[in-house]
Protein backbone atom coordinates (compact mmCIF):
# COMPACT_ATOMS: atom_id res chain seq x y z
CA UNK A 1 0.00 0.00 0.00
CA UNK A 2 1.85 3.10 -1.25
CA UNK A 3 -1.28 5.76 -0.60
CA UNK A 4 -0.31 7.60 3.13
CA UNK A 5 -3.72 8.19 3.61
CA UNK A 6 -5.07 5.45 3.01
CA UNK A 7 -2.58 3.83 5.39
CA UNK A 8 -4.28 6.26 8.06
CA UNK A 9 -7.89 5.12 7.55
CA UNK A 10 -6.10 1.46 7.85
CA UNK A 11 -4.28 2.51 11.03
CA UNK A 12 -1.21 1.55 9.67
CA UNK A 13 0.40 4.97 10.25
CA UNK A 14 -0.09 7.23 12.89
CA UNK A 15 -2.66 10.77 13.08
CA UNK A 16 -4.03 12.56 15.48
CA UNK A 17 -7.49 11.92 14.53
CA UNK A 18 -10.42 14.32 15.17
CA UNK A 19 -13.10 12.82 13.45
CA UNK A 20 -14.37 9.65 12.07
CA UNK A 21 -17.34 7.65 10.69
CA UNK A 22 -18.14 4.54 8.60
CA UNK A 23 -17.04 7.21 5.40
CA UNK A 24 -14.70 9.37 6.37
CA UNK A 25 -11.93 10.27 8.78
CA UNK A 26 -10.47 13.49 9.22
CA UNK A 27 -6.72 14.06 11.18
CA UNK A 28 -4.74 16.67 11.56
CA UNK A 29 -1.86 18.18 9.28
CA UNK A 30 1.41 16.78 10.04
CA UNK A 31 2.63 20.07 8.65
CA UNK A 32 -0.05 22.74 9.53
CA UNK A 33 -0.55 26.39 8.10
CA UNK A 34 -2.30 26.78 11.23
CA UNK A 35 -2.90 25.45 14.74
CA UNK A 36 -5.82 22.83 14.27
CA UNK A 37 -5.16 22.54 9.93
CA UNK A 38 -6.86 19.31 9.81
CA UNK A 39 -7.64 17.11 6.95
CA UNK A 40 -10.76 15.09 5.86
CA UNK A 41 -10.59 12.19 3.43
CA UNK A 42 -13.15 9.65 2.68
CA UNK A 43 -12.00 6.29 3.14
CA UNK A 44 -12.35 4.62 -0.36
CA UNK A 45 -9.32 6.15 -2.21
CA UNK A 46 -10.04 8.25 -4.95
CA UNK A 47 -7.51 10.63 -6.64
CA UNK A 48 -9.28 13.84 -7.39
CA UNK A 49 -12.23 16.18 -8.68
CA UNK A 50 -12.14 14.15 -12.31
CA UNK A 51 -12.76 10.24 -10.58
CA UNK A 52 -14.42 11.43 -6.92
CA UNK A 53 -18.17 11.03 -7.23
CA UNK A 54 -19.87 14.07 -6.20
CA UNK A 55 -21.85 12.55 -2.98
CA UNK A 56 -18.40 11.67 -1.68
CA UNK A 57 -17.42 15.11 -2.33
CA UNK A 58 -20.73 16.23 -0.83
CA UNK A 59 -20.15 13.97 2.41
CA UNK A 60 -16.68 15.25 2.68
CA UNK A 61 -17.45 19.08 2.57
CA UNK A 62 -20.37 18.17 5.31
CA UNK A 63 -17.92 16.86 7.73
CA UNK A 64 -15.48 20.01 7.23
CA UNK A 65 -18.13 21.96 7.68
CA UNK A 66 -18.80 20.82 11.06
CA UNK A 67 -14.98 21.08 11.95
CA UNK A 68 -14.73 24.20 10.40
CA UNK A 69 -17.76 25.30 13.12
CA UNK A 70 -15.78 23.32 15.70
CA UNK A 71 -12.81 25.20 15.43
CA UNK A 72 -15.02 28.51 15.73
CA UNK A 73 -16.53 27.32 19.07
CA UNK A 74 -13.23 25.83 20.34
CA UNK A 75 -10.28 26.42 22.61
CA UNK A 76 -8.72 27.38 19.48
CA UNK A 77 -10.84 30.41 19.25
CA UNK A 78 -10.96 30.23 15.75
CA UNK A 79 -12.72 33.33 13.80
CA UNK A 80 -13.25 31.84 10.35
CA UNK A 81 -11.71 29.06 8.41
CA UNK A 82 -9.96 28.54 4.89
CA UNK A 83 -11.73 25.24 3.24
CA UNK A 84 -9.64 23.99 0.16
CA UNK A 85 -9.25 21.35 -1.85
CA UNK A 86 -6.28 21.13 -4.38
CA UNK A 87 -7.32 19.08 -7.30
CA UNK A 88 -4.32 17.99 -9.08
CA UNK A 89 0.04 18.33 -8.69
CA UNK A 90 -0.62 21.53 -10.77
CA UNK A 91 -3.26 23.03 -7.67
CA UNK A 92 -0.59 22.04 -4.97
CA UNK A 93 -1.95 18.58 -4.78
CA UNK A 94 0.70 16.63 -3.15
CA UNK A 95 -0.66 13.28 -1.65
CA UNK A 96 -3.19 11.34 -4.45
CA UNK A 97 -5.72 10.58 -2.14
CA UNK A 98 -8.42 13.18 -2.58
CA UNK A 99 -8.48 15.56 0.80
CA UNK A 100 -10.11 18.85 2.13
CA UNK A 101 -8.05 20.79 4.19
CA UNK A 102 -9.87 22.66 6.89
CA UNK A 103 -7.50 25.84 8.27
CA UNK A 104 -8.48 27.62 11.43
CA UNK A 105 -7.98 31.10 11.10
CA UNK A 106 -7.56 34.45 13.55
CA UNK A 107 -8.87 37.94 12.67
CA UNK A 108 -4.96 39.56 12.16
CA UNK A 109 -3.19 36.53 11.85
CA UNK A 110 -2.40 36.99 8.35
CA UNK A 111 1.53 36.92 8.83
CA UNK A 112 1.02 34.04 11.01
CA UNK A 113 -0.58 32.24 8.24
CA UNK A 114 1.48 33.00 5.91
CA UNK A 115 4.44 31.90 8.19
CA UNK A 116 2.88 28.73 8.42
CA UNK A 117 3.18 27.85 4.69
CA UNK A 118 6.73 27.88 5.51
CA UNK A 119 7.80 26.37 8.92
CA UNK A 120 4.26 24.08 9.29
CA UNK A 121 4.56 23.07 12.77
CA UNK A 122 2.77 22.80 15.92
CA UNK A 123 4.34 22.14 19.15
CA UNK A 124 1.40 20.59 20.84
CA UNK A 125 -0.37 18.21 18.08
CA UNK A 126 -2.47 16.16 20.95
CA UNK A 127 -3.65 18.81 23.16
CA UNK A 128 -4.70 20.92 19.58
CA UNK A 129 -6.55 17.38 18.86
CA UNK A 130 -7.96 17.77 21.99
CA UNK A 131 -9.51 20.96 22.35
CA UNK A 132 -11.36 20.00 18.31
CA UNK A 133 -12.37 16.89 19.35
CA UNK A 134 -14.12 18.55 22.86
CA UNK A 135 -15.47 20.71 20.41
CA UNK A 136 -17.08 18.90 17.55
CA UNK A 137 -18.83 16.57 20.58
CA UNK A 138 -20.16 19.79 21.44
CA UNK A 139 -21.30 20.96 17.81
CA UNK A 140 -22.56 17.95 16.96
CA UNK A 141 -26.13 17.90 18.22
CA UNK A 142 -28.89 18.29 15.53
CA UNK A 143 -28.94 21.15 13.63
CA UNK A 144 -32.24 22.80 12.49
CA UNK A 145 -31.22 22.98 8.45
CA UNK B 1 -29.42 45.54 -1.78
CA UNK B 2 -26.15 46.21 -0.73
CA UNK B 3 -25.12 41.93 -1.04
CA UNK B 4 -23.05 42.77 -4.55
CA UNK B 5 -23.84 39.03 -4.84
CA UNK B 6 -27.62 38.73 -4.89
CA UNK B 7 -27.38 41.92 -7.13
CA UNK B 8 -25.98 39.85 -9.66
CA UNK B 9 -28.67 36.72 -9.02
CA UNK B 10 -30.87 39.36 -9.78
CA UNK B 11 -29.20 40.78 -13.37
CA UNK B 12 -28.91 44.13 -11.66
CA UNK B 13 -25.24 43.73 -11.52
CA UNK B 14 -23.16 42.51 -14.52
CA UNK B 15 -21.18 39.26 -14.46
CA UNK B 16 -19.45 37.21 -17.18
CA UNK B 17 -21.82 34.17 -16.09
CA UNK B 18 -20.27 30.40 -16.90
CA UNK B 19 -23.24 28.15 -15.26
CA UNK B 20 -26.69 28.28 -13.83
CA UNK B 21 -29.50 26.53 -12.79
CA UNK B 22 -32.43 26.82 -10.24
CA UNK B 23 -30.68 27.31 -7.25
CA UNK B 24 -26.65 28.37 -8.42
CA UNK B 25 -25.36 30.31 -10.50
CA UNK B 26 -21.01 30.73 -11.38
CA UNK B 27 -19.42 33.71 -12.85
CA UNK B 28 -16.02 34.90 -13.28
CA UNK B 29 -13.97 36.43 -10.35
CA UNK B 30 -13.63 40.23 -11.55
CA UNK B 31 -10.34 40.05 -9.99
CA UNK B 32 -8.77 36.54 -10.83
CA UNK B 33 -6.06 34.95 -9.22
CA UNK B 34 -5.94 32.95 -12.37
CA UNK B 35 -7.85 32.96 -15.60
CA UNK B 36 -11.14 31.62 -15.90
CA UNK B 37 -11.62 31.75 -12.04
CA UNK B 38 -15.07 31.32 -11.37
CA UNK B 39 -17.32 31.92 -8.29
CA UNK B 40 -20.13 29.52 -7.57
CA UNK B 41 -22.49 31.25 -5.63
CA UNK B 42 -26.24 29.94 -4.56
CA UNK B 43 -29.08 32.35 -5.30
CA UNK B 44 -30.34 32.26 -2.28
CA UNK B 45 -28.31 34.68 0.75
CA UNK B 46 -26.96 33.29 3.40
CA UNK B 47 -23.60 34.41 4.99
CA UNK B 48 -20.35 31.79 5.74
CA UNK B 49 -20.15 27.98 7.04
CA UNK B 50 -22.10 28.34 10.30
CA UNK B 51 -25.69 29.57 8.55
CA UNK B 52 -25.50 27.72 5.27
CA UNK B 53 -27.44 24.34 4.93
CA UNK B 54 -25.24 21.79 4.31
CA UNK B 55 -27.52 20.34 1.56
CA UNK B 56 -26.64 24.02 -0.10
CA UNK B 57 -22.98 23.73 0.30
CA UNK B 58 -23.02 19.77 -1.27
CA UNK B 59 -24.71 21.14 -3.99
CA UNK B 60 -22.46 24.41 -4.76
CA UNK B 61 -19.44 21.98 -4.35
CA UNK B 62 -20.85 19.73 -7.04
CA UNK B 63 -21.25 22.52 -9.48
CA UNK B 64 -17.50 23.76 -8.61
CA UNK B 65 -16.50 20.01 -9.60
CA UNK B 66 -18.00 20.61 -13.06
CA UNK B 67 -16.50 23.76 -13.53
CA UNK B 68 -13.11 22.19 -12.43
CA UNK B 69 -13.54 18.84 -14.66
CA UNK B 70 -14.84 21.65 -17.77
CA UNK B 71 -11.54 24.08 -17.19
CA UNK B 72 -9.59 20.96 -17.05
CA UNK B 73 -11.19 20.03 -21.07
CA UNK B 74 -11.54 23.42 -21.95
CA UNK B 75 -9.15 25.52 -24.19
CA UNK B 76 -8.11 27.34 -20.89
CA UNK B 77 -6.04 23.84 -20.72
CA UNK B 78 -5.97 23.47 -17.16
CA UNK B 79 -4.02 20.63 -15.80
CA UNK B 80 -5.70 21.14 -11.83
CA UNK B 81 -7.65 23.42 -9.90
CA UNK B 82 -7.87 24.99 -6.09
CA UNK B 83 -11.70 25.20 -4.80
CA UNK B 84 -11.39 27.08 -1.78
CA UNK B 85 -14.27 28.38 0.43
CA UNK B 86 -13.37 31.12 2.45
CA UNK B 87 -15.35 31.22 6.07
CA UNK B 88 -15.14 34.56 7.53
CA UNK B 89 -14.19 37.64 7.71
CA UNK B 90 -10.70 36.54 9.38
CA UNK B 91 -10.08 34.22 6.22
CA UNK B 92 -9.87 36.45 3.64
CA UNK B 93 -13.61 36.44 3.20
CA UNK B 94 -14.42 39.78 1.93
CA UNK B 95 -18.16 39.22 0.16
CA UNK B 96 -20.38 38.18 2.81
CA UNK B 97 -22.28 35.78 0.59
CA UNK B 98 -21.43 32.17 0.72
CA UNK B 99 -19.39 31.60 -2.47
CA UNK B 100 -17.31 28.74 -3.71
CA UNK B 101 -13.73 29.86 -5.36
CA UNK B 102 -12.93 27.83 -8.49
CA UNK B 103 -9.16 28.54 -9.48
CA UNK B 104 -7.71 26.32 -13.37
CA UNK B 105 -4.06 25.82 -12.35
CA UNK B 106 -1.62 25.03 -15.09
CA UNK B 107 1.81 22.84 -14.41
CA UNK B 108 4.38 25.05 -13.82
CA UNK B 109 2.17 28.29 -13.09
CA UNK B 110 3.11 29.01 -9.32
CA UNK B 111 4.71 32.54 -10.47
CA UNK B 112 1.60 33.54 -12.38
CA UNK B 113 -0.78 32.14 -9.62
CA UNK B 114 1.44 34.08 -7.05
CA UNK B 115 1.52 37.78 -9.40
CA UNK B 116 -2.47 37.33 -9.76
CA UNK B 117 -2.97 37.17 -6.20
CA UNK B 118 -1.48 40.99 -6.73
CA UNK B 119 -2.68 41.87 -10.47
CA UNK B 120 -5.85 40.29 -10.48
CA UNK B 121 -6.51 40.86 -13.88
CA UNK B 122 -7.57 38.68 -17.23
CA UNK B 123 -7.07 41.07 -19.83
CA UNK B 124 -10.12 38.95 -21.86
CA UNK B 125 -12.83 37.87 -19.36
CA UNK B 126 -15.52 37.48 -22.48
CA UNK B 127 -13.04 34.79 -24.54
CA UNK B 128 -12.49 33.05 -21.17
CA UNK B 129 -15.99 32.67 -20.36
CA UNK B 130 -16.72 31.06 -23.81
CA UNK B 131 -13.81 28.99 -23.64
CA UNK B 132 -15.34 27.52 -19.84
CA UNK B 133 -18.56 27.74 -21.10
CA UNK B 134 -18.43 25.60 -23.93
CA UNK B 135 -16.36 22.94 -22.22
CA UNK B 136 -19.26 23.02 -19.31
CA UNK B 137 -21.24 21.72 -22.19
CA UNK B 138 -19.48 19.84 -23.18
CA UNK B 139 -18.29 17.84 -19.95
CA UNK B 140 -21.81 18.22 -18.65
CA UNK B 141 -22.90 14.63 -20.33
CA UNK B 142 -24.08 12.29 -17.40
CA UNK B 143 -21.23 10.01 -15.59
CA UNK B 144 -21.25 6.98 -14.44
CA UNK B 145 -20.94 8.37 -11.09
Amino acid sequence: MSCVFCAIVAGDAPAVRIYEDDEYLAFLDIRPFTRGHTLVVPRRHTVDLTDTPAATLAGMLAVGQRIARAARASGLHADGNNLAINDGRAAFQSVFHIHLHVVPRRSGDKLSFAKGMVLRRDPDRGRTGELLRAALADCDTPRPD
